[in-house]
């Protein structure tokens, strides 16, 4: 038994679809966050679920680790392969298998990504909303439990994600929910593997809800005063029940560096950058009761007229926030960090991150999701520079047990991985155990992503 | 190792808060649907989640089964006690924990029922959407993944519960989720115990979700010439997005039985019911739309501007159609169907139920929560005639294989129980053995509500 004879059986198999070059493999060891290489042995590119579910057999048979890989721009580690074994790339698996207009579904293969489906999508009046900033695989959106700027409207991945095919640790091939909008029927197996991150079966077919293209969308700035009351702006909007399809917060540092980096020229202040859905009427609605609140909580500069192609370019811009920010100090790695609190706490979770990364001596400019009660500090670092690297770690450490204390979570979209290993014992006490022994049940041999997510195991026990 | 020695030893701890009373073992045995009574040993009252806690741990001890119950309201004989043991009654845990308007959540014990949490809420400007008809207990309506009239708009209880408190298998209290709005910090624990039916644990504490109170309700009726048209105005009206909250169709003879019953004057034709929630211009905007696809449809005697105690009178009337139905037909008893399909599939599946049942001489009307593709035909039943009771069978079995076919499930919202245990399988494949699996992990020695949801396991093995 032996990773070694499982890479000679898939080879067999799959011929040149098994690559063991130095680049490739440094490639699928790598993370786009600041955690070192770990490479797997060798990759495979399967076409089908049928070999993908041979490859789990033959890894099954060798007890080799088997870790799935879409487009690696998850933020945790998530699928570096820390015991070595195989890395599934799904770049082959991207076909998009049916489109359902009236039932306002679709059937895609786990390497298609969210924007390559919008794009078939387009001239159905369809759209997948769910958009994490990076053209993400909706296989990785799907095992990292993905969300972003419109999940305040339209939900996470939780909520899009009607059914799998899943290859399960011993290579079988299973269904899991149908596409009927809801079910009773037994288990919620697909809300089991939707943020499972590979440990419990590799993803094979998504179905996947659609939502109606709004008929009017309109995209709004403002600017405030201070960070506290632009957070207390959002969440007199959402307490209001304004059904804004995007309401995201950037501090002061978040816009000097987007206007450095995507040349806007949104004034020095925090802002907040929104997004109506709907019809005209009421697309003008919520725009008008929006800028009543922005109006009482001292907002400036309010513009919903945003024409259409300067709302891409915003939109455009807050997805290379991470980018603009690390850009603010050259050489720079950086630790995003990712929490979600209650609504009713994120003003002061915000405050009190920011009083920290200042006591800290912390580059940390902060954005977020701030609908959902979720926002990251992305802590600027030299990696070289290790006492930085500590009081950045630390710091995080610190976010988190804000987080937790406020009744909130270690991670609100990025998930777990590596990163967040930590703090699960902390966030879920026996809730956790529970999760190692449903692990347990469904890959008693640890093969599938070995030594995330779940209590490790203790050395000897397979 | 016995039930008895389980039963003495709870009641030396909770007293008179077990009861073994004729009355009320008949109670806990029954079903309000056709299932023979199945009573448990005794019933435990407990008030506190550290009673609950060592109830189970007592039931560990002896192997002694353990079985939830709420109102006694589910359909498919879910809390029924096939191998006797115990019901834990959680009529005293009713506490209302706290009540969270700025976060729009709130967290109620088990045994609190909607529309006590609603009593409670009706100050605050929120609301608890689901609402399945009985006035059922949260905890009953968690474990049964409960949705219902508004589900179309608000989601079922898997979108509405946000964490849980659970006495575990082995008498661990566990927490599942935060009270943060979304989360990819690890499994799913709060949506695998949606729905799970108390066989992966007990629920003692939910945290839910709330919704803002529409600023206007408006309710609306329309006749239409035939059961396809009001189905395909209904899909149509789905489509277009209109987020109607709620969309129910009665056929002809669902409406002839409720008129008789609540004294509703609707003419002799199959309905769409509907209601609208929004803004005033939201709501009259919606109206407007539908009125369009209803007249397209051939639509008759649309009318939106129904009163609110007019409205009241409407939804109670619908509530109260399965006893209406049941009225119709002197001393029968009923099954009640409860399938779900992709949309697209619905007007066909409702064509061949109808079809069905009249080649199979059934009395069966049919009524459904059209918006999300589910719908319920009352077979009417004398208990004493085996040949009608297995004729209903029969078309029960082949409502439920055509909603397979169909891409859909064999139980939108009512669960498995005993009454779909049979369908798993089908539904299900191999995803069923998974979920036996994640049974056997969570409860090896099978005392949680044994014999339902998932496969049995083959006698000798524990």
């Amino acid at each position: 038994m032996s990773i070694e004879s499982a890479i000679t059986a898939i080879s067999a198999m799959l011929g040149e679809r098994v690559s063991r070059s130095k680049s490739d493999l440094a490639l699928h060891g790598r993370s786009i966050s600041h955690f070192p290489v770990s490479p797997p042995d060798a990759i495979a590119y399967p076409e089908t679920t049928e070999e993908v579910a041979a490859i789990m057999r033959i890894c099954a048979q060798q007890c080799c680790p088997v870790i799935g890989w879409g487009t690696g721009t998850s933020l945790e580690g998530q699928a570096q392969a820390l015991s070595g074994g195989i890395s599934v790339d799904f770049a082959r698996m991207n076909r998009i298998i049916a489109i359902r207009p009236a039932d306002m579904d679709a059937t895609v293969q786990p390497g298609v990504t969210r924007e390559a489906l919008n794009e078939d999508l387009r001239a159905t009046g369809l759209f997948f909303p769910v958009d994490p900033g990076a053209n993400a695989s909706l296989g990785g959106m799907t095992a990292t439990r993905a969300s972003g700027t419109t999940s305040v409207r339209y939900g996470t991945m939780r909520d899009n994600v009607l059914g799998l095919e899943v290859v399960t640790a011993r290579g079988e091939i299973i269904r899991t929910g149908t596409r009927a909008r809801k079910s009773s029927a037994g288990y919620d197996l697909t809300g089991l593997f939707v943020g499972s991150e590979g440990t419990l079966g590799l993803i094979t077919e998504i179905t996947l809800r659609l939502h109606g293209q709004p008929e009017r969308i309109s995209a709004a700035v403002c600017a405030f005063p201070s960070v506290r009351v632009a957070v207390n702006a959002a969440i007199d909007t959402i307490q209001m029940g304004l059904p804004v399809a995007r309401i995201e917060l950037l501090d002061e540092d978040s816009v000097r560096a987007v206007n450095a980096y995507s040349g806007s020229e949104l004034r020095a202040a925090p802002h907040l950058l929104l997004e109506f859905h709907g019809s005209e009427a009421s697309v003008t609605e919520q725009a008008r009761h929006f800028g009543e609140v922005a109006q009482e909580h001292g907002g400036a500069g309010f513009d919903w007229g945003i024409r259409a192609e300067d709302r891409t370019a915003l939109w455009a811009m807050r997805h290379n926030a991470y980018l603009a920010i690390l850009n603010a100090r050259p050489g720079a790695r950086a630790i995003v960090t990712d929490i979600c609190v209650p609504i009713s706490a994120l003003a002061e979770a915000i405050e009190a991150t920011r009083e920290d990364l200042a006591q800290s001596q912390l580059q940390g400019p902060i954005l977020g999701h701030v609908g959902d009660g979720n926002f990251h500090a992305i802590l600027l670092i030299d990696e070289a520079d290790t006492e930085e690297v500590a009081r950045a770690a630390a710091a995080s450490r610190r976010m988190v047990e804000r987080a937790l204390a406020l009744g909130g979570t270690c991670s609100g979209e990025h998930g777990i991985g590596i990163g967040k290993l930590g703090y699960m014992q902390a966030e879920h006490g026996g809730a956790w155990a529970m999760m190692g022994a449903i692990k347990q049940a469904l890959d008693p041999d640890n093969i599938l992503n070995p030594g995330k997510l779940v209590p490790p195991r203790p050395a000897g026990e397979t």
